[in-house]
C-alpha cells in the first residue's frame, strides 16, 4: 500500500461523542452561553479534530510550498516567473507578508521548494523536495504526470507526518508560485464544476485584457486535458500545480495524525478541495482562514457551505491568511482552557 | 474652560497630506498592490490617527469600565445585578473572557470602577473613579444628572491622558455592567434616531417575553425623559450609563492625544456614537473592532457607514472584541513596518 493510500485510510471521522463534553465546558465558562460566538465553535471544531477535550496549542507551523508554472508562457500573470524564486528568498529573509505575519503570531514558517524552476541551492533552511522544475504549460497538455503529482502529494504527507512527530498542534498552508491562480481556477472549474469565468480572478493584478486571455487559457487547458479530468488525482496532475499537490498532501497527512489544518486562501482552497474529494472526512479537520479577495474564492466557499473565519479582503497567499486565522483559533483555545467557570469564580448564573 | 471643553478643542482633523506618503510605502512592499486588503487600510488609518508615517505600537491598553444600572429593577436582564461586582473580580483575577484575550494579545488590561453599586475596596489594582453607586432607573426618570455624566466623561478623559503620558499607542474600550444593553439601545433609539425594537436585542440572553418587556421599558425611558434628550450630553445623562459616559470620555481623551482607539462592541459603540456627536472629527481616530451578535449593532454600523474589522458573532463585551481587533491592527502596523520593499529585497516588479 502506498503512503498516500495508507494516509487516506488513517483519516478517521471525528468522534462526535466529544461534542456534549466540550459544549458543557463552554457553557460553564463565565459568560452568557454562546456569547463568544465563533470563538466557541472554533474551539469545538479544534477539539473534535484533535480528538480531545483538553486541547493544547504548542507548536504552530506554516508550510509555504513554492513552485513554478509553465502556463505563465501564455501571459496570464502580472509578474514574471523569476519572481517565484526571488520571493522564496524574500520569505526566508523575513521580509515577505507571511514572514511578518507568522512572526507576529509566533508561528514557525517553513518554506519548501516543491518545484521552483530556478536552482535554490544557496538558501539555508529551505526544505528541498523538488519534484520537477515547474509544471509544463497546462494549456498545451498535462502539467505533470500522475506519478509526479503523487510524489508532490506524498512530500506534503511526509512533511505533515514529520510535524506530528515534532508535536505540532496546528498547521497552516501557504504557497508561492507565479501563475498559480490559473491552475487553481482550472481545478475549481473542472471539479465543482462551474464556468471558468466565475472562478477566475485578477491574481496579482492583471488588467481586463489579460483577464480575458487568462479565462481563454484555462478553457483551453480544460479542453486539451478533457480526457484527463476523470478523477481528482488525474485532474490535479493535468491542470494543477506542484505546490497545490503538496498542500493537498499536507492536509491529508496532518488529518491522518489528528492535527487540525488552517487553509490559507484561493490556491490552498483548491488544494484542500481536491483533498476533500479524495477523502470527504478531511473537511472536519480543516479551518478555512479567510474569504480571499480573489474573485472566485467565494464561489467555492458558498458552493461548499464553508464559512471562513476572516474577511479582510486579503489576496496575497503565501500563508498570510492562515497566519491571521491561527491567531484567532489560538484565542479560541485559550478561552476554552483559561476562562473561569461560574463555580470557580463564584459568579451567579443566569436567572438566579 | 472645563477639561471636557478643552479636550474637544484639542481633537484635530487628521492630516490628509500623510495619505500619499503612507500609500507609497504600502505600494512598494513586496506584494501586489492592495493585496493585503484591510490590513493596508488599517495601517493607513492608524498612521493618519497617530499623525505619523512611522507608526510604532508599543503599549497597548484596554480600559474596562464597570457600573450598575437602576433599570435592572424593571427585569430587563437575564443576570442579577450582583454579577457586575462578581465579574469585576473575575476580570481582575484573570478568568473572564477579556482577561484571557487581552493576555493572548499582550494587552495590559485596566479595570475601572466608575459606578458599581457594591463596595469593591478589597480589589487590589482596581482603578477607583466611582461617580455614584449606579444610575437611577431610567424608566422612571433621569439615570444621572448632567453633572454626574460629565464627571464620568472627564474620568475617561483623564485616564486617556494618563495613558498618553505613559506612551500608550493603542487604547481599547470595554465595559461590564449588568443591564447596560438597555441604556445603549435607548441612546441609539434616541440619537440615530430609530425605532426602539430595531436596536434592542437579547443582551446576556433574555427570552421573548423579557425582550418585549425590555423594549417597553426603553420606550418608557425615552418618554419619561423626552425633555432631556435635546443634546448628546443631556441624553447620555438621562438614559445612558456611567460606563458609557466614561468610554465616551476615553475616546475623546485618547483622540486629543492622537492615540487611536479600538471600540469594542454594542455598548462601546453607543458611547462612541455619543462622542462622535460631540466631536465629528473623532470618527477618524476610531477602529470599530467587530460586528456584535447583539441585534441592533448592525443598524448603527450600517446607518453610520462603518465597516467593522471582525465579524465573529461575539456579543460578550468587556473589551473582548477590542482585544481581538487589536491583534489585527498590530499585524497591519507590522506589515507596514517590517515587510521588505521591491528594491530592498531585489524582487522584480509587476510587468517587468
Amino acid at each position: 500500500m502506498s503512503l498516500f493510500e495508507k494516509t487516506i485510510g488513517e483519516i478517521a471521522p471525528v468522534d462526535r461523542a466529544l461534542i456534549p463534553i466540550v459544549q458543557s465546558r463552554l457553557d460553564n465558562l463565565t459568560k452568557p452561553q454562546g456569547s463568544l460566538g465563533r470563538l466557541e465553535s472554533l474551539a469545538l471544531q479544534y477539539c473534535l479534530a484533535a480528538g480531545t477535550d483538553c486541547p493544547r496549542i504548542r507548536k504552530k507551523l506554516i508550510y509555504t510550498f513554492a513552485a513554478d508554472h509553465g502556463v505563465t508562457d501564455e501571459g496570464v500573470s502580472a509578474f514574471p516567473k523569476s519572481v517565484t524564486a526571488q520571493m522564496v528568498a524574500n520569505i526566508m529573509g523575513g521580509g515577505a507578508g507571511v514572514s511578518v505575519l507568522a512572526r507576529h503570531a509566533a508561528i514557525e514558517l517553513r518554506v519548501v521548494d516543491i518545484g521552483v524552476e530556478a536552482c535554490l541551492d544557496n538558501l539555508d533552511g529551505l526544505l528541498r523536495r523538488k519534484v520537477k522544475c515547474g509544471t509544463a504549460n497546462i494549456a498545451a497538455g498535462p502539467g505533470m504526470t500522475e506519478r509526479e503529482a503523487m510524489r508532490a502529494i506524498e512530500a506534503g504527507i511526509d512533511l505533515a507526518h514529520g510535524a506530528a512527530e515534532e508535536g505540532a498542534s496546528l498547521i497552516g498552508t501557504g504557497e508561492m508560485g507565479i501563475g498559480n491562480t490559473t491552475p487553481s481556477s482550472a481545478l475549481f472549474a473542472a471539479l465543482l464544476p462551474c464556468d471558468v469565468s466565475s472562478v477566475t480572478g485578477r491574481g496579482t493584478g492583471i488588467d481586463d485584457e489579460t483577464l480575458a486571455r487568462k479565462v481563454r487559457v484555462i478553457e483551453r487547458a480544460l479542453d486539451v486535458n478533457r480526457h484527463r479530468l476523470g478523477s481528482p488525482i488525474e485532474a490535479l496532475a493535468a491542470i494543477g500545480g506542484l505546490e497545490i499537490a503538496a498542500i493537498c498532501g499536507l492536509t491529508l497527512g496532518a488529518a491522518s495524525r489528528r492535527i487540525p489544518v488552517v487553509v490559507d486562501g484561493f490556491i490552498s482552497s483548491a488544494a484542500a478541495f481536491v483533498a476533500t474529494k479524495l477523502c470527504p472526512h478531511l473537511q472536519d479537520y480543516l479551518f478555512y482562514s479567510h474569504r480571499s479577495g480573489e474573485a472566485g474564492h467565494d464561489v467555492y466557499l458558498q458552493r461548499s457551505g464553508i464559512r471562513p473565519i476572516l474577511d479582510l479582503g486579503m489576496r496575497l497567499g503565501e500563508g498570510t491568511g492562515a497566519a491571521m486565522a491561527i491567531m484567532i483559533i489560538e484565542a479560541a483555545i485559550k478561552v476554552y482552557n483559561e476562562m473561569a467557570t461560574f463555580d470557580s469564580a463564584a459568579v451567579s448564573r443566569k436567572g438566579t
